[in-house]
């Protein structure tokens, strides 16, 4: 479940920054007690979801060094909510002075000035993909947490655009891998697995879809092509195939959870675009500043981070599930 | 934002019952005070809902008679919650007496049997079809307060499968657009309203993939292809194209709001199903009792009524975003 | 946590139903699977909470009888919600037809009015106490779970008016003791399980103070009086004295949990009372229809149940603070 | 509501920080956009929680800067969250290495080891009233867009030990009068404003009681004595009286809002306490470190600031109350 800048129950993240404000951070609260964490492996994650790391992602140094405030002593978890903080130590709004009262095409400004009545222009605000560097951090606790549980999460582009013509930007989808989650995860009716997966993943900025197991693929097979039949493997229950990606009335059937996330191109890109502005004037915006020309390289670990906080979440609500 | 057997923060949707028990029902709470019920209307909607009306659904007689309990007087919305039944009239348990211990294929008793330790084999239990009706009742009050707000949602089916084999079955794509909301609908991060959306509709029974605008399609358009560019229309600012949905940075523009939902093929073939028993057995499923063979005249006006809910939630939620 | 007409988070109860409307009634989710559910404690339960059963309370005939419509099955539940409703057979609107437009003294019309702009002056509408019957259901099926756990809640009248002049009311005092939690039950910091116990027992009507272990009383006293020793008792840590009321930082210690809720004398007066309608005239309410002269026999058992409903609420959140 | 680390709904405060580790703070989430902060009084109101003002207070020197990291731009909400930390400047961990694997009397930490199975002894942890800045922060965020409403806080002392004997402590009671708040605010059942309120008062470091209006002195009263006649005043319906505290059925009437908070003495004394370790050895605690000995100066503003942080979220919330 999510509510405005949280997402979780048990386990959950609540998030703040602006991209060129001082710092982002968030809390992660709910994190259970006694999990051992190495910071070595949280700052990998945090390393691979930042940007410019190759041709096609955005140069700006963000250096994203993550300082932990509470609720871990001694590289462990106390059960305390675990606050955050991650300088945006690179700020040059100056890069975005020229976007002052321009409404650019499929960014968030007229979205956020209809709604606030206010506007951050300056690199997007709170609608910059910055935001995602506080789900990376939640998402390696997280994982840290399922690791020891026996659940692993892998995430992978599967469709990427080899060429991007210069200027231009392309989108992509990553597909998603979670093994180990034991059968019985997920709330039935409106809290399924599959439905607060979807939440998550549709979260994520530039994400325009979301199928699980077969997905849209769906459509185009009978019922008794796509029945996962079940069969005992290895002395236990399991289905001999998975179209349904490892969820069965919203529940976990055990099996691998498999998804696919859509991204739609960048929206921003580094060519000349016609716009208007507050007041309805025409405008020509320049290309300017630091952007990614395809989102995939960061989207990867932030689809992964998402994930994790909510099998975590729905492991923990699981064990109310029983007497 | 859903949990458990709820959807809905501000307006929101409590829902309970098993297909083969005495009855379903709900609490909507939240209702605005002041909204005139047409009740009429909410009998009409709850019909379209109904099995048994083409040649492709269940036969199975369910009246669907709504029994208002609660913050309904004179014909107009007290802004107390509104509880709800509906008798479960044609049950048939001897039809499901075969089925005990048994796992069907892509059906939930195992992984049920996983999180609960018990199974209700009747039917589905709380994983039938058959708890949308209650989706169906409070997306009917949604969308009269919604229309007053000048808010409308239709759904359609969009794919659908033509000649079904006699004892197969098939899934579809049901599209749906939601027209008149104003900008700034939503919340930013991880209550955007693509979001929101997604979960709600990956939460109906079947729901296998969501994608908004053109959803998986952008994958095969470069950013310069499908930016949507704002232009003044009729002294208002609005976008030339839609590619994005409605929803930019997970924020209303006052565009049309456009998305699809694949629905998998029913899981209840009418044909002989191999499978195994909770001992592991091997078993043959014969078929039995009243099965839709195509999910998608049911599912369109569940999925019109989950958008409701979503959208009225977030109009509401939204007059606090401002002083 | 409250949130509007639903208690708790993963044990909650969410209620609905006007005093005179055709019924009253909720949902309980959360109830874990597999509590053999003792139906005839229940009904013990609610017929405590019946009005009518000594001089001083109300003769209305309120048999109370609850038809529980989902969740538990040949006597056991499954994990699944309960829905259930109680059918309000002893309606007599014409009983309140001489309130209408009335604002009668300390009764909550004018407040619904302010907040709805409509008004159901028939018996208090949702404001009438007979919403508690909701309670004392979910009460009592969360006391059958908590009493597998070896804890048991007992309430009674500790502080009472032994003779109210005739026509005239009284308040008191209920006092409640919690036996059997284990230590480390309730949230640190806004979670506490005091904190908790306090909204749960603030929200039932007439209630005006609550105060746990020595509660007011602790301003008579230096520290050095009050301090709650650790001690070795039957090798287990405990404490020598009870002054905290068993929790200490929000959290349970294992003692008894103990704690006061004061409730104001029945506003309705059996005597003319002097007020004015909604357009400022003043009006005298003769006394008609059914009143309690005292709340308490009605408040124990409630007391009790929204005890019980916090309890367990918080045992199953307990089960996630550890890996 | 609150849920672990959180208050509030629409406007809520997430917070993190044990009291000896790097920084305390939080997010508060749903601060509406274009309200005006003033900065000074922010400080002002921190300057007045801060320990060591008088001579009962602790002579620890927390200079509680609060630094805004978030949701405000050139002194202006942005409708975004705000996240905002306080470093801990003067930590003397070793004041509290004598604590090591010690159960303080009416201390949190057996509560703690019982819960988590870890313990922070370092100065209370998490349970330490250091996490109460946090609260005045939101709090202090929240008053200001009272103001704008016309809604004003005031909390004093109103029971207090005039002569605490050397090395010894005492409690006391705050008193709370919120003017302003128009009828209709709370919601009614669970939601109630007054449940509300007590919940957040309760979930204050040593407080033990609650009252609104009479309160517990309501028991010495009959009905026909305490009732609060409805009345014309300058044009407007009104009480003559208000034993009711402001709010009837849970929802405010227009009158002042009254209520009282006890807090018990403080627990740490300035002279040998005998307790035991965790293993059931009898220690003696010798006196160390800085401590306050009445809480009073530092928990009238922060009942101030829970006060503002519940009403402020409330009349948000009844903005969704009618169509």
């Amino acid at each position: 479940m999510a509510h405005k800048n949280r997402i979780g129950n048990l386990f959950s993240l609540t998030s703040f920054g602006e991209s060129h404000g001082p710092a982002i951070g968030g809390v992660v609260d709910g994190m259970p007690a006694g999990v051992k964490i190495d910071m070595d492996q949280l700052r990998h994650e945090m390393a691979r979801r930042r940007p410019g790391q190759g041709g096609i992602t955005s140069s700006r140094n963000e250096t994203d060094e993550v300082e932990i405030l509470s609720g871990i002593m001694d590289g462990v978890t106390l059960g305390t909510p675990i606050g955050f903080v991650i300088r945006n130590r690179d700020q040059r709004p100056e890069d975005y002075e020229h976007l002052k009262d321009v409404y650019r095409p499929s960014h968030a400004e007229f979205t956020y000035q209809g709604k606030y009545g206010v506007c951050v222009y300056r690199g997007g605000g709170r609608a910059s993909a910055r935001e995602t560097a506080a789900r990376v951090v939640a998402g390696a606790l997280a994982k840290q947490a399922l690791l020891q549980l026996g659940i692993t999460i892998t995430a992978q582009p599967t469709a990427e655009v080899a060429d991007i013509p210069q200027g231009d930007t392309a989108g992509g989808v990553v597909s998603c891998t979670i093994k180990g989650v034991m059968p019985g995860i997920g709330e039935p009716v409106f809290g399924k697995l599959s439905a607060q997966l979807a939440e998550a993943m549709m979260s994520i900025p530039a994400a325009k879809g979301f199928e699980i197991g077969l997905g849209f693929d769906f459509v185009n097979h009978y019922g008794s092509e796509v029945l996962d039949k079940w069969v005992m493997k290895d002395g236990k229950i399991s289905t001999a195939t998975n179209y349904s990606g490892g969820i069965q009335g919203g529940i976990s059937n055990g099996n691998d959870i498999c998804f696919n996330v859509v991204f739609k191109p960048v929206a921003t890109l580094m060519q000349p675009v016609e716009s208007i502005d507050s007041q309805g004037n025409s405008v020509t915006i320049e290309p300017h500043g630091r952007h990614d020309s395809c989102v995939m390289p960061r989207a990867v670990p932030v689809v992964g981070a998402m994930a994790a906080i909510v099998v975590l979440d729905n492991v923990l609500i699981n064990r109310a599930s029983r007497l």
